[in-house]
């Protein structure tokens, strides 16, 4: 039996999303609550990676077991296995073809900034910058938008075949102090919105700055720093 | 040289405000990192308590001390001794005649709910509950306002000479999935916003209570519940 998980997670205390050796991986702690759950020992394969630090609203992961169980019981049972953490929303039975992580069509992430003063609840869970004009940012952010080689907000280090990626959507609304970003697209490369999301603190600040020109140029270095991984969640997974 | 400062701290780790036997309270902390900033031992008093588990957004608190210094070297001096948990938002030069727990004039609690599915990064942080309707609340909770007899709200073992508060302000809102409560008095009775808000939630979940008749009757055990510390915040202190 296939089943398909919604997570959601507080990735302060791990490693992150992927099963690393001697590493504390949001991962291996769901392989070990459904072994816990079913006696067998599979792997649990997440919609894509989140690095250390990085949170989830909605994750989503599939796993097959023999054992058929309600699903009520699967997130019961998973949430009774699992740390304070991390919390199964939901389950479905999923169709054999069905795989969290190549069936994916579209996926949004938030990053999220706080304008307001620091507030230690947020530790961890914002990145933290006074002064940030939304509606500036909201305008230029939508030259995001379409199909573009997006290489200049790539990290170095990543395997990625192609930088060519489409984006669907992308908004950038305040909430009383929280500013949050949205951006949903057919994939991220490595480090992209956290990358994005600091060129666009600084255009939030008052510089010149414009996405179709980074675009255009495919310059990584011109898009200086990668904004804080706390301020980053993985927000929403769709397969259709 | 007498200071004020405004501080702001996540209240999960420690044992509350109020300096305790084997505790770990914000107020030793504090207390600590102004001997480490000044060479002084001197007692750091705050507006009043918050128990364990309970924030603040900006709990106001002053010291003593033979050392004059500038007042950004005092908040950053501080924060350099605290934990992160705890940080000074602000600080002044205090009139000797200022007393940070007898000057107070008004203060404000937030209680904060969480309507949505429950998340992992505000576990802690609010309380949980679905199905709120915050205009319903909001409509109800305005009986608060006014001075009268809150006896009905306060946990037992407290000492208090009189159960007679005035209430200024009372406002249940809706931001996105948060629903805040706050409240604005010229005191509160032990654990009376806690109290409050559980009633509140029953209010928001449909029961038909009266505020006005629980007062009316000042019993206790009508109230039923405590709401938990965690989505406890004090919110703001105001001396004129």
């Amino acid at each position: 039996m296939k089943y398909k998980i919604t997570l959601s997670y507080d990735g302060t205390p791990f490693c992150g999303w992927q099963s690393q050796k001697n590493g504390n991986s949001i991962q291996d702690r769901v392989e070990t609550a459904v072994y816990k759950l079913c006696g067998e020992k599979t792997r649990v394969t997440g919609s894509g990676r989140t690095d250390a630090g990085v949170h989830a609203v909605a994750q989503v992961a599939h796993f097959s077991v023999d054992k058929e169980l309600p699903l009520k019981t699967v997130v019961g049972g998973l949430n009774a296995y699992l740390p304070s953490e991390v919390r199964v929303l939901s389950a479905e039975y999923a169709d054999e073809k069905f795989d969290a992580r190549k069936s994916v069509k579209k996926k949004t992430y938030l990053y999220l900034f706080y304008t307001g003063a620091p507030l230690p609840v947020l530790n961890g869970r914002v990145c933290n910058k006074t002064g940030l004009d939304e509606k500036r940012m909201n305008e230029r952010a939508q030259e995001l938008v379409g199909r573009h080689d997006f290489k200049c907000f790539m990290a170095s280090g990543s395997g990625a075949k192609t930088t060519v990626r489409t984006v669907h959507e992308v908004r950038v609304e305040r909430q009383g102090d929280f500013v949050g970003f949205y951006i949903t697209a057919d994939g991220f490369l490595y480090n992209m919105v956290r990358i994005i999301a600091a060129v666009l603190a600084r255009i939030g600040l008052g510089e010149d700055i414009s996405f179709s020109a980074l675009i255009e140029k495919g310059d990584r270095t011109l898009c200086k720093d990668t904004a804080p991984a706390c301020g980053l969640y993985l927000y929403n997974v769709e397969y259709v």
